[in-house]
């Protein structure tokens, strides 16, 4: 394991090289190391340092910023990384339980390097092998420490060509064969193929495969997850039965070798069906803790909570790199002037300011969420781990779900915009590869779909809050979550009857006054889409054409909205702290209300909208 | 020449191949030949075809989708593909003066085959080209011969490193030496390198290259065009006191070989002036027929108008690929349906309708507005051939700078937005670079920034028609431009004074519907843009942070609502020309509909706010 970075603070926050930058840095009316203190604290601060000290020494890791690198290379460099962070050890298991915070540091500090060693580290260590750990029992415990010395190499597929957010389609199948006690896995045909596993093109040895279970003489027992060794790990060529490839080419994360498989009646040993959630006796008999189907579908898939919130990490970390480039550069370009001769910083446009500075509230904020999410689901893992079946648990589950859900669409897309922005913000330098902007928003973009597309997984979170109401409405029970993301909501009838009222500009800049207009606005749309949906429904509708026409106009932006107000709410509450040192209120403040504040603009037709409708009489009590 | 592709309808207009597409094709309210004869015209759907079955039958045209090219063998392909475009001449220089679209039709042909082609093909003949012809005199006819054969292949050197929107500030030099009759080209220090030039990275001989011509004992008199050799056309090494090369990777289009140049004291002819603006005579004197320096500088600049038309329409280009793949994948990709056991096309999920849908519409109104203006820009460059001194005609050349530069923001941006937005709506596969979606959306980044950043060129609409306003306020001017695209604002006062009143949901399903109130908010947009510079002039700004003021909140969305007007306008006519044949009016009708709607519903909550303000008594009169 690599020691620790030594030394105080001059160490760990060595002050910047001389340079164009220093004017501005002068300007500051703040201590930025103050505020790297007060946001990292000084434990992670020095966790990172040894990270990137780690890799800065390391030859393997020297960057070539812009450089021409055929696909076979940088994936073969990608995975002697990715291999080298694993022999640096920097995050032991107690370091982790003591600080749970570090193990997504430690991915963001590899997503800073790159994005595709992040995710390669992150799929094999993270998703494969809490798969193995949690869908699995003792009998899989022997995976564990080869996963991490990567004698073993692995990855996790679930997606098939046909189908992806689909998963209740998805083809593959085990059939168990009493008489030699393995399982067949079988791909029917080319579209139930495997696809998109990350890690599977090149290097994985093992896949935890979903495939649907059958055995003897029995209906379906629906999608089980198996550990199947797919490579001969000594010479990587594919085990009999199974083909296996690399997809080739993607937008982004090239590092990473997204791959296919097919499998021709490959028989696995029994004891390959990570058998947590059901499993099969040595003569063929099913067996399950779970009482139904569905009750062990959705068990098998809760590990998804954990790769949605992992991605709004990675993220941010993408928004934070473009605002850090393009700022830097706004505040040193120099381009026309009040007179002929003098000519001004880009950054002092008022247009370059609107068109960074709402993003660089949104890094600080987005940033502050996902760690809070991050220690949430945590929480929620703890209780899986101690078997806690209480309510709040079950409760605490639905919650996460819903919030990290949206979350991913919220922190993908504003990465997406946000870099798309740098990048022109930075004219023609911003479109140079070397200055990495580009690959930034290429790898980025894979956000937007894996672990479910963006659009579909909102409608998880619209559902979840409709469910709320619809309880509230048919049952009269009361809005209230183990993280209290939507007690406000019970409110909803007085909420909505406040008026904005502000006397002035100044006033606005507390984000109070913006989370106010929030809370109002998602009781509206609350409102407002469970009426839609049960005008659809007594229109005929089924419930699936209802949802789909109700989620455009309605739920859609009922999903973000409402993620929008947990965010603010959460940096809000941080900001404003006791223990914010002094000289940092004022600049944290201001980040708190440029965040809320450009995030509500963004709803203001919406707004004038439903003011309008409140205004008119006789719309308001036709309310749930 | 290629002879063109011979035979009737059947030969222009083969029958798709049979495949999971055919139920949708099938259901079309149109013929799709039909619609394609109405928008092109049998003798361009000729000419495209020639240009694509020339390029399907050349091995040297062959595709890999998604191949891993390195950059050398990438650029090398492209000069070799640009050298044969050549070689083929698909348009003579008859034909082109007798169907001026198939100019920029050919560069849409190329366009669709590779960006990095089109504009290779475009920098060289159209914008070199251009530039030595319309800048030079006679004694520079002996180059055109030799760029049409590529004996010589050429670039356009005006941005230099720490300059690029802000041309004035460029500082490459050129002395006037009368011993020798030499111009002295000078770089004076690393930030005036010539950088970003396309095609100077590995292969043009020749460069026109922008430095401020001095003559001895005399002021500077301002940018200048030169054609300077760059390169041993034999061998392709730099000319003595040339230290040129290739900027390397880039974000898009990477067969184009950008590259940047210095010059030590580079001595060319004096003849090497292109000398149309301005000449030196032999003994060192400065002689020009325009009268001062900026008059000469704007002439010289002149050409950037056909620049940003072309952009426009490898803008349009991009995204109507974009929407072929991502409608074509939508309506064969089944995810998640009524039952669990029937799935449905996710084109049929008004979520996937509503994110790609008005992006087509979008593709049918740029496209023809891309080929509106460009022959209004013929118009204009045969009267500058004609020698027109009209004030028709320098109006007519306002009012084209005017839309070009709005509409190559509109198009640029309306591409982004629609390829990124088709990328995500097919999912993981949208996201594997052999489909391509990837490609375009990097191949269309540059369109924002080259030939003016996006954000900057806005100004220059709006500033149009601020200026516009102002001489009707001063002098009590007519709104009157040669194209018309101004003159419903003469009528300002009373438009503002009309209310938006619409019985029903279908009375909007006629463009003319939309375009009244995109005549209010434009009108609307114009007066407050120019009360708020007052005001902000009165406060005591300068005039140049006046208009930084006012860009963000006021003079950006005024020029974006006006091109877009102008666009809805166009096509609003087009489709209800009475030349449209019956069976196309429905669907052309609400493509025209639905373009319209949803670009004005982007400006909601200005219209719900101006609505506000304006029945808010007292303010309607301290308008002009």
């Amino acid at each position: 394991m690599v020691p620790p970075v030594e030394g105080g603070d001059a160490a760990l926050l060595p002050e910047f090289p001389r340079g164009p930058l220093d004017a501005y840095r002068a300007r500051a009316s703040f201590s930025w190391k103050e505020l790297a203190l007060f946001t990292e604290g000084e434990d992670m601060l020095r966790f990172k340092k040894t990270i990137f000290s780690a890799l800065e020494n390391d030859p393997l890791f020297a960057r070539s910023p812009g450089a021409d690198l055929s696909l076979e290379k940088y994936r073969e460099l990608n995975f002697l990384r990715c291999k080298r962070i694993f022999e640096y050890d920097f995050l032991s298991v107690e370091d982790m339980f003591k600080s749970p915070l570090k193990a997504p540091a430690l991915i963001q500090c590899l997503g800073m390097y790159d994005s595709s060693l992040a995710v390669k580290y992150l799929l094999h260590s993270l998703v494969f092998g809490s798969a193995v750990y949690s869908s699995g029992s003792e009998r899989h415990l022997t995976y564990i420490p080869k996963i991490f010395s990567m004698e073993i190499f692995g990855c996790f597929a679930l997606t098939e060509l046909s189908h992806g957010s689909n998963t209740k389609a998805i083809r593959t199948t085990a059939h168990y064969d009493p008489a030699t006690k393995e399982f067949i896995i079988h791909s029917p045909d080319f579209e139930a193929a495997k696809f998109w596993v990350g890690n599977m093109g090149k290097t994985a040895t093992h896949a935890v495969v979903f495939a649907k279970l059958h055995v003897p003489g029995d209906q379906c027992h629906g999608l089980h997850p198996f550990i199947v060794q797919i490579r001969d790990p000594k010479t990587l060529l594919p085990m009999p039965g199974v083909m296996v490839g690399d997809m080739g080419k993607k937008l982004g994360q090239n590092g990473l070798d997204n791959g296919f498989a097919m499998f021709h009646k490959v028989r696995v040993p029994r004891q390959s069906l990570l058998n947590r959630m059901g499993d099969v006796t040595p003569e063929g008999t099913y067996v399950s803790p779970f009482k139904d189907v569905r009750q062990r579908f959705g068990v098998s898939l809760g590990g998804l909570s954990s790769g949605r919130v992992s991605i709004l990490s990675l993220a941010v970390v993408n928004l934070k790199l473009a605002m850090a480039i393009a700022l830097r550069f706004s505040a040193t370009r120099r381009q026309f002037g009040p007179t002929e001769e003098e000519e001004i910083a880009v950054l002092e446009y008022p247009m370059q300011q609107c068109r960074l500075l709402p993003y660089l509230a949104a890094a600080y904020a987005l940033d502050h969420f996902s760690k809070s999410l991050f220690l949430d689901l945590v929480e929620f893992q703890r209780g899986l781990a101690s078997g806690d079946r209480s309510a709040r648990q079950a409760e605490l589950g639905r919650e996460i779900h819903a919030l990290a859900s949206a979350s991913k669409p919220l922190a993908s897309w504003t990465a997406q915009q946000g870099i798309q922005e740098c990048r022109e913000a930075c004219g023609g330098h911003g479109y140079l590869a070397m200055n990495r902007l580009g690959v930034l928003r290429d790898d980025n973009d894979p956000n937007c779909t894996y672990e479910g597309d963006n659009n579909v997984l909102l409608q998880q979170t619209s559902n979840y809050l409709l469910g709320l109401l619809a309880h509230r409405v048919q049952d009269g029970a009361c809005f209230r979550s183990p993280l209290k993301s939507v007690d406000f909501l019970d409110a909803y009838p007085s909420i909505l009857d406040q008026k904005f009222e502000v006397s002035s500009v100044a006033n606005c800049l507390d984000s109070a006054v913006a989370l106010a207009a929030y809370k109002w606005l998602v009781c509206y749309l609350l409102r407002e889409t469970y009426q839609k949906l049960n005008q659809e429904k007594r229109s005929g509708s089924s419930d699936f054409e209802a949802r789909n026409n109700c989620q455009v106009s309605h739920g859609r932006p009922l999903a973000l909205a409402f993620l929008e107000l947990t965010v603010v709410q959460r940096f809000h509450e941080h900001v404003h702290q006791p223990c914010v040192p002094p000289s940092l209120r004022a600049v944290l403040g201001r980040l708190s209300a440029l965040y809320a504040l450009w995030s509500l603009s963004r709803h203001a037709a919406l707004l004038y909208r439903a003011e309008r409708r409140c205004s008119c009489p006789g719309r308001r009590d036709r309310s749930s």
